[in-house]
């Protein structure tokens, strides 16, 4: 299959990469690194990749960023960060990418156990993770072709504990290769509308 | 209790109005209608009203416009026009409300139905309705004072079959004296954090 990874620097992105590469025709791309330079918040640079590669069988998200803070003090500037860059960045891609992917193909994107495990100064990545699966299920429903979309929902990586461990007290973490063969069953299974949960 | 209602002219909202008016000192704001116009999607027009209106014990929100079309024809334009109004207008209104609200005040917000029963031309409801109630979810562990945030999730009403009807085939309805009752329970009750579906 030809596979399109975004985030593919990322934590995760690199353990999708070494599961999938030595498997598929993996082609990259990301913000700053990676085969293709991409800034999902902009419709022009979604198109100009998606362009650029051609015909795909499989694309695989694992970017976004969120807003965190205390509620208390969060303005509504603040919360739609996440909604443009992880949720909005992430829907136009595979509302862009529905029309570029070969029959059977699939969207795999990434939420996170926030969506169903709230935390302190964690709403916005709540709400966003929980808007992206719940948009996986309806645009499963739609998509012609047999194309598939599904999500990967992991808890905190291990590899993130030193930055990100305290937002997430006594959560056990996974590994980015155990995360990694959520996205593999996601782009080689069947299923669609799916929520994978890595925890 | 002085409750605040946006939204007070919608067919929710005068099903809410005619129940809580008897009650409380109830203030109405609307786009169009209303004793105050507010646009939920300008902080300066959110600031302005809560400033108008002063301390409160209740603020309820039955407003937000969604984007609804075929998925395979969707913009990621057309798709932030829900997250933009019923999502961040709501979410901005509790943020800048939790500041309003007297010691043991609530914030009740509306989703739909759609959150968790998708349907076709309906990817933006399902994400935005989903969205507004993990939010609530994670939004009332933080709040301070005895504050509480809750979201009503009716399904279609009867009133508005003629025009949304066919977007629900085969949905029981319920009517908006019925679904007001989900927003007494949420104002003049004690739960917080809650989605009360009425379905």
């Amino acid at each position: 299959m030809k596979v399109l990874l975004i985030g593919a620097s990322g934590t995760i992105g690199q353990g999708i990469a070494s599961l999938l590469a030595p498997r598929h025709e993996l082609v990259t791309a990301g913000r700053h690194s990676g085969q293709h330079r991409v800034d999902l918040t902009r419709q022009d640079s979604v198109e100009a990749l998606l362009e650029a590669v051609g015909p795909l069988d499989a694309i695989v998200s694992a970017a976004g960023n969120l807003h965190f803070g205390p509620l208390g003090e969060m303005s509504a500037e603040q919360f739609n960060l996440g909604l443009q860059d992880k949720l909005l960045g992430q829907v136009r891609l595979a509302l862009a990418g529905q029309h570029r992917l070969r029959d059977g193909g699939s969207i795999t994107l990434t939420s996170g156990v926030l969506a169903i495990e709230p935390m302190r100064q964690a709403a916005n990545a709540t709400t966003v993770n929980a808007a992206l699966e719940a948009f996986a299920g309806a645009a499963a429903l739609e998509l012609p072709r047999g194309l598939r979309l599904n999500v990967v929902s992991p808890t905190v990586l291990t590899e993130s504990l030193p930055v990100y461990g305290s937002f997430f007290p006594g959560a056990e973490s996974v590994s980015a290769a155990r995360v990694a063969l959520a996205y593999q069953r996601s782009v080689e299974g069947t299923q669609t509308g799916r929520v994978y949960r890595v925890m």
